[in-house]
């Protein structure tokens, strides 16, 4: 499994993502599942994938001979809108999928989420599903997850929803991600942390290893906090404990 | 879906489940999924199900027959460890499953966990599968979940690991509950909440309607503590920001 997640937040964008992959308990891997796509000054794409490993390798093998190999074709290049960008890695990703599914089964599929900006439209994050459709994030809770997508969702919300700039929305990001990879063992280290301010049209990228101190840090003073913060939830009232004893 | 879950502590044993039930999502409906079965003095238990709604009713009614009628047969009146009470529940419940099977397929399975104690062994938790075998909570991380079990796994974890009292654990569950049904629209209130503290014989039991203001009061706090957290979370630092800036 996988876990991803992208914010879009007031100042611009959150990508996060493991690196772990696994085929069954005794085949554990490691590969990068962020991809930082800059094509031309007018535009950056971060790309986050989560299923078949060989699905989205070789999705990605062909963005890039699309954008590499001369000729009058599409690619990430001439996309002229984000959703173009998204219907574009769609196509691919239908293509390789249905060439991988009549030999591998259903476990083929691969799920993506594409974001970032083009010049003179607003970032944004899109999620593309493996039968070459795309939806945005929704205005209302904006964020988008794929993989493992359940244990670290309350935090996400809580940060889109309170408006938090985009370094706090990268700390609930890891946050969310500590909270899945301790509860599931097919998530977990390095991440790959990717921040994009609206506008920049460049993506700062860092990855963190299992070890960095930051990590241990941070998981220590989240645990301290939940802890403090159930000893001051109030006490359940006397009119509930009361009902039935 | 469901959400139930069960936590040993030192103190006692502590128990919540929610009450919503649904056949897609045009067919809602609010039933118990907490039952407090107490046959003797001699002991407690609690039953906690999830799975196909039919075969949950067939089964409570099966353990109340055997319960009431008489004749020299198993119930829950008649055996003499935990473990025992499980193995029943479990034959029954395969039973049960075995015969809805056959016309409603797999959709027919019901899990359960069983918890309480007899007189002169220890409190406990196990559950109950629906092929009839069972599993105990495990030493290290003494508590069992069914149903929506990934949103609310963390804040478990951390209860247990921590050492809390009954009362804070009940308030834990809540916390745990309130992020499942947050993000989870199969599951939801009322919540029937059950406390049993070592050695008592009997359970305080109590439900909490959605609109009983305590459970405003519980998520504002707990949101604010949140949000606190978050804001207290350490800085990334430098050497991870400049990676690849």
């Amino acid at each position: 499994m996988t876990y991803c997640l992208a914010m879009r937040l007031t100042d611009g964008l959150v990508f996060l993502s493991d690196t772990r992959t696994n085929a069954g308990v005794d085949n554990i891997g490691t590969y990068r599942k962020l991809q930082v796509i800059r094509p031309s000054d007018d535009r950056v794409f971060v790309l986050q994938s989560a299923g078949s490993l060989a699905t989205t390798h070789e999705v990605l093998a062909r963005i890039d001979r699309d954008l590499t190999s001369s000729g009058d074709h599409e690619s990430l290049a001439t996309a002229s809108h984000l959703f173009e960008a998204a219907l574009y890695l769609g196509r691919l990703n239908k293509q390789v999928t249905a060439e991988h599914i009549a030999t591998v089964g259903s476990g083929a599929t691969a799920t993506f989420i594409l974001g970032g900006q083009i010049s003179g439209e607003r970032p944004d994050i899109l999620l593309v599903y493996p039968e070459g459709n795309y939806i945005r994030a929704s205005d209302t809770i904006p964020f988008l997850q794929i993989g493992e997508t359940k244990y670290g969702k309350y935090l996400l919300e809580l940060a889109v929803r309170t408006h938090v700039g985009l370094e706090s929305a990268a700390k609930i990001a890891l946050g969310s991600m500590l909270s899945t990879a301790h509860a599931n063992l097919s998530v977990g280290p390095p991440y790959d942390l990717g921040i994009y301010r609206n506008g920049a049209l460049d993506v700062r990228e860092m990855r963190i290893e299992a070890d960095h101190p930051y990590l241990a840090e941070l998981t220590r003073v989240w645990v301290d906090n939940l802890i403090e913060g159930i000893q001051e939830l109030p006490p359940i009232p006397d009119d509930v404990l009361a009902e039935l004893s």
